[in-house]
């Protein structure tokens, strides 16, 4: 995708031991691409959520790996890559896309053994076709998924679920760029997707940037929009994806499903095969993160005097609850798009593109 | 309803042609009474929204009628009248209850025809009497209420329909308040309610001050805790009721209607009768207020420093839709708390109460 109309991927190798990748959480006030100079800061990177989205952050854990045995010392090379695995594993301790970025990485040095420089340039190899690979896989998402637009150009989605969260392209937004660039004048209804803003700070830009019409409207405005006839398709991400076609996303995602069918408008997800876990049979065996209420009781933004900082939006006695993701049941989704195609949420569907 | 202990109305008549209201938009960071010494002050504390709601905008219209009677001239004693009630009409030009109020004390001052005194003795009396009406009818409308909380003690509102929305006890919160007065320990879900937080700033405050226990959720939060089983039951208030029962309220409530059905939960909305617009069919029929999208792309709160500043969430460049109200049809809705009694969402409930 674009910046200020300079082409661009979301996390990057810039070689000689080095990792870039672009600072989200100045987005969507600033635009910074940042130096990753060693693993440590990379792993430092994820932590802070620099970079978020499963598979962004699966491409920075595959290419902090590769920082790793670049940095390794000869003497205790295979020491010193399990203590940097195991540093990046820990950064984001629920992130299943971190863990088979590392282990991708991980396998491709050891089928080296003791080759060392061999070693080296199989890590870097390995991190780049982790990132190549997350493109491509958005790519064709976005495929199959944009002659779903052709004449249903009015599109809601929810938090961010573009490129920002991946190496390029995006899951949700891929159609929505693949249509655009086609020459389809798209709409796009931009859930603001409170407490983090996701939609407002990262999906609104992103559109922005590539010249998509767009609105933000509050996440309590879509069942309204639904309601009136104003949206034609909703599209999300998923954050995982069960056997039985039920689907974590961002809190709030279950919402938008249920005012999509109660006002028959289809209700898509989209998301690379990686998403899907074989091993958690149904929605209900996904656990919720309960993230800190201070993300709730505040809001961040930039003052009117160009300083990023937080407001208080509550009293100051008050405390929140705060659930990350929710469970849409697969019964509330249209189909599933990945870059296999367009399969029903159903465990025939699911296990027919599960990789 | 009480602040720091001390009983408390959301407006008064202070005596010596003064009004008193809390003011609003400093909560819940600062409780400051602020004295409205003429009624062009009043008028202006409705247009900027020092007060609101829409009990309490028709308790002001009305107050601000008598301000207007005591600081009439003699020699031009109607003119007058008629010209502060046009510009308190002006201030809320959708505010049905502002004319209510308005009207209610006209008509008091024009039962006295040309005795002036007598007119500016009645204009006061008629006043304070919408005051005392709308503090009686909500308290009715808790005693109603409360019974459904016995034995469903987890609750979830949307937006402020509490007591700084009337003059005392509230609609959707006062079956809260008399329960919880009568020893049944609740515990509220308060929807945050963007974007003008309503929720957070309001509703959390009044019900810290009454030690309601609560905590304060993302609208996007609603479903999912409605689908966990966390909630029993859900009250919002209304803005208008159609005389088919369809209720127009903040934006944000369709959607948790539409999550309590799919999941069982009774889903109640409590107003007074003055609420229902018997000439408005349906809920097709009411207008949806477009607000400045500024609401939208900016958060207000707080400053760690203690200043009530704006921050932007949103790109420089991107614009955003936001829909004051939605339309909850009255087939989502269990029942309608009103100061006469529960009555189905049904043309024959609604006009079995209506005025």
């Amino acid at each position: 995708m674009r910046v200020d109309g300079v082409p661009m991927r979301t996390v990057w190798w810039a070689g000689r031991g080095r990792v870039r990748m672009i600072n989200q959480p100045l987005l969507p006030h600033r635009f910074e691409v940042v130096d990753m100079p060693d693993y440590h800061a990379t792993a430092e990177a994820i932590r802070s959520m620099v970079v978020r989205g499963a598979g962004a952050i699966g491409a920075t854990g595959a290419l902090g790996m590769a920082q790793a045995a670049v940095e390794a010392p000869e003497k205790d090379f295979h020491a010193f890559i399990a203590q940097a695995a195991s540093e990046l594993r820990g950064t984001r301790p629920t992130a299943q896309n971190l863990f088979y970025g590392i282990n991708t990485v991980l396998a491709a040095i050891e089928r080296e053994g003791a080759a060392i420089n061999q070693a080296r340039e199989a890590a870097i190899a390995a991190a780049n076709a982790v990132c190549d690979d997350d493109a491509a896989c958005c790519e064709r998402i976005g495929e199959f998924g944009a002659p779903l637009l052709a004449d249903r150009r009015r599109v809601n989605t929810h938090c961010n679920a573009g490129w920002l969260a991946f190496v390029d392209w995006g899951s949700a937004l891929s159609p929505v760029y693949r249509a655009h660039r086609d020459g389809v004048k798209l709409f796009v209804y931009v859930d603001e997707t409170r407490p983090r803003q996701q939609g407002s700070q990262l999906t609104a830009w992103e559109l922005g940037q590539e010249g998509v019409d767009h609105a933000i409207i509050a996440d309590n405005a879509t069942g309204h929009y639904l309601k009136a006839g104003a949206i034609d398709v909703v599209i999300v991400g998923s954050d995982r994806i069960a056997a039985n076609g039920d689907v974590a996303n961002k809190i709030g995602t279950y919402s938008s499903a249920l005012a999509a069918r109660a006002n028959g408008v289809p209700f898509y997800v989209a998301a690379p095969t990686t998403t899907i876990a074989t091993h958690t049979p149904t929605g209900d065996d996904i656990p919720i993160e309960e993230r800190s209420d201070e993300e709730l009781l505040y809001a961040w933004g930039w003052s009117d005097d160009g300083h990023f900082i937080r407001v208080r939006t509550s009293p100051s006695n008050s405390r929140g609850k705060n659930p990350a993701f929710d469970v849409t049941p697969a019964a509330l989704i249209t189909g599933i798009i990945t870059e296999k195609g367009i399969v029903p949420a159903t465990p025939e569907g699911i296990a027919s593109v599960a990789r």
